[in-house]
């Protein structure tokens, strides 16, 4: 990765991208037979650990990591992308198109949790973060 | 979701449509304040729990899962959104771009693990499947 | 470990033993500014994480793990004895005496889920299994 | 939970007479049919996920809870105990003295983390907390 170009977001990939290459990817090292729903959900749980074992120690952190090194965000990186593949290929193998469903959740959320204007007027009008 | 429609997959959602989305969603609600990494990661590892919790009681579950209820499935796919929709705001807070980090990582793994020609041919020729 | 004494069950072990080795283990290392809540519990996610990974590709496994080699059960106990240490250490530094509030949990449990003289007399009429 | 006595420690609360309730209260039920090790360890990660739910939107938390209601803090003690439980469950279906394991886990710690002088004398000489 080097260059400007490197800089600027890949708004291009979408989750169909990655649930084909997850499928090459398994289907070209005959990895399809330990891809069950549940061998993949502990691997996803897995993967969630290693996650959790980056910010563990760190106490609390702010937004844009601004003290971390650049080998601490890869590695960031590297842990989130690896939740979300076992995601994609969780979703697939179980029949789920989850570009559907997050966009259906995403409207799912917004019926739940009405804009309320003072909301956006008062920091302290504010509703409280549901718990789900 | 009625029609023949729903049963196509949508293949035009984006990583960057999500995080837009999510970003939307918490400035309209005043809740950017609760979306701390740390608090996030939480709050995804509260959703990886629910998401067990569909899988938890049923023994091994086959691919496709075809004994299971509509009701079932869509409840599934509502659980595969939350944990992503929290991925990927985790990963919009970190400053990480979540689609350019999992193409990568994608190449990584292709590197780390590269295709066997026997696995191709042979059943019990395949290579372990790693514990990463 | 080596002798029978080495297969018999230890008894003895309570928790509170565990809480107080786990708080002079922390002390001597002076590590106690490292154990906030909210960083055991990402350390405990951290190791449920690893235990996943022992169960993640081997599809079902039967009671007692009668196919494991001794290292992996060896392993499978490490792993379980580091949550267990993280959530004996998570619950001290919250405040919790974890041993008491187990006992009054197994009986919210048992007035939650009343046992059903069915239960006994017949495989087919167990309840089913909560969710909780 | 009435009078002095319930904020006195319960000393006595062994794992072993944990994993006997758990495994008296699954017979019961008839429950014991749905404890294999993936489905308790899928159970494992709920509770897990319930825990974090706890903490989730709070930001850091100071140790000791000073500023929780009573009823958080007793709901905390009960996801802590869900945990505890299966976790003490899913040991014994797996055939691991979760006690005798965890009094080694101690020990192999210690050898891997010696007591540095230098720690308990400066706070800066402090060795790096690990990350496992």
């Amino acid at each position: 990765m080097t260059g400007a170009a490197t800089e600027e977001r890949d708004e291009r990939v979408t989750l169909d991208l990655l649930t084909k290459k997850m499928d090459d990817f398994a289907r070209e090292r005959n990895w399809e037979r330990f891809h069950s729903p549940r061998n993949l959900l502990l691997a996803l749980v897995g993967e969630v650990g290693e996650l959790s074992e980056i910010f563990q120690w760190k106490g609390e952190v702010p937004k844009g990591l601004p003290d971390w090194k650049d080998e601490e965000k890869q590695h960031l990186g590297e842990e989130l992308s690896d939740v979300l593949l076992y995601l994609v290929r969780l979703s697939d193998i179980c029949g789920v198109d989850l570009g559907k469903a997050a966009l259906r959740k995403v409207q799912l959320n917004a019926l739940k949790y009405p804009v309320n204007v003072q909301n956006n007027s008062n920091g302290d009008g504010g509703s409280e973060q549901p718990s789900d």
